[in-house]
């Protein structure tokens, strides 16, 4: 039996408009500030694709270009943390070599972290406080969990060690009580590993990388890859080896892509609530 | 071939020479003030050892017991943040029931957390930051170190969960390229987990609980418990059935124990550093 195609399009809608509908009847407009530095096409494109996503649900979106240089990102970082107008702060990453990132996102207000990548949120994701978390596995969960997927004593394996998705992405299924190994380039045997695993999640930028003879049967695979091939967007999994072994996939695009984008609107919403909570 | 015998002791005594040697040469004198809250005998036993071992190699240990109030022990951390002759500030663990550790540990100045618990230090792990690191945790990267144990590529197992151990060390682990996996009470088949590991560390507090048929030949073993049974310390493996298996093994007593003591005092000792760097 084919895999079942998980609509992440669809589930990330179903939140931005949940964050979209308080907007409109609270009368409210928070606002992001992204700070983009350097010259990544691919940040430019995200920079881009959350700006109007947000925009379309009532969300301010400005976005700042520093002069590459640690002192000015680091005064404009302060200068936003000052400002109350704004709600979230977002650096996007990849910054530029010899830009150390934590440097960088530690500085940012924690309150303001929409992102969910300085040092004390992914910290207190150990602690199970998930009030900040990470976009992109904040996704991932939501994902899993709109899908019904028992993540309670399920081997859970993650390839590729990120903050953006493996370092806050394992917390938080330990959170949920999953069994979690996370692997990386340095791992030996990796699909000893991977046939053991009830849900695998893929992070690593390598188009295809994940194959069938990787897996076994009736796994939950999610696609966390984007990677440009020939001018097509392709994921980390070789979709065609597991599409017939697999029992859930998440296409790219269209899978994990979208729910970062509706789960920083979430982020946001929530920082904007609770910097008003003594209004 | 029965195991080696780590000598948790002797590594731990060339820590505290080092630090002790560190503060005669500079005839100064760190301090650490140790909150204390409730009557759990094993956490007086605890605060006990560090104390005196603290205080034989020159660093000054205070001792504070407040009430048993949230108010209470947050308005002592806060006075205790603004003092600068104190270095170090250490909330025993566990605290009373009803009192939530995150929010305590979290109002340290993490400057001062000499236990590496504050979320911001746990979170500055995920991005290769050991500065301020967790005390068990380090003590038995320090141990895996100093016996030459590889842990680049190695299968690593983590038995527990906790804020201590469990989720501090799979960061370091992950640093050091290990392919990490943190089991605990709702993983399930965890033999078939244990089996493939080339080190098992557990932390779960169950006396005798890893046993020699959920091992492979040569593995090495880390004890973190410390069990009272008929009045003897045992840890959480059960040394006559793994002692002929493993290649090596920590003692309990004498194994990590005297690490955690002796990361603390290498913890303090930095910490006064970082804070008189301006001087």
């Amino acid at each position: 039996m084919p895999a079942k195609l998980i609509d992440g399009k669809k589930i990330a809608d179903m939140y931005l408009t949940e964050v979209r509908d308080y907007i409109k009847t609270h009368g409210i407009m928070p606002k992001i500030v992204t700070i983009l530095v350097g010259d990544d096409p691919a940040s430019h494109t995200y920079v881009d694709i959350k700006q109007k996503t947000c925009q379309k649900i009532g969300i301010d979106v400005e976005i700042h270009r520093p002069v590459q240089d640690k002192d000015s990102i680091l005064q404009l970082i302060q200068k936003l943390n000052n400002d109350s107008s704004v709600n979230g702060i977002l650096v996007q990453l990849p910054l530029p070599p010899g830009i150390n990132e934590e440097d960088i996102i530690s500085r940012i207000d924690e309150s303001k972290d929409v992102d969910g990548l300085h040092p004390m949120n992914i910290g207190r994701l150990a602690y199970g406080d998930e009030s900040m978390p990470a976009c992109t596995a904040f996704g991932i969960i939501k994902i899993l969990e709109n899908e019904n997927i028992e993540l309670e004593g399920s081997n859970v394996v993650i390839l590729g060690r990120g903050i953006h998705v493996g370092k806050p992405l394992y917390s938080m299924l330990v959170n949920r009580n999953a069994t979690v190994t996370l692997c990386h380039s340095k791992t030996r045997n990796l699909s000893a590993i991977t046939k053991n695993a009830d849900i695998i999640i893929v992070a690593i930028g390598k188009s295809g990388y994940l194959t069938g003879d990787m897996i076994k049967e009736g796994s939950v695979l999610i696609d966390v890859g984007i990677n440009k091939v020939n001018g097509e967007l392709k994921g980390d999994i070789d979709f065609d080896s597991v599409k017939n072994k697999a029992s859930l996939i998440t296409p790219v695009p269209g899978g994990v892509g979208p729910m970062t984008v509706a789960m920083l609107a979430k982020n946001t919403l929530s920082a904007y609530i609770r910097q008003h909570s003594n209004d």
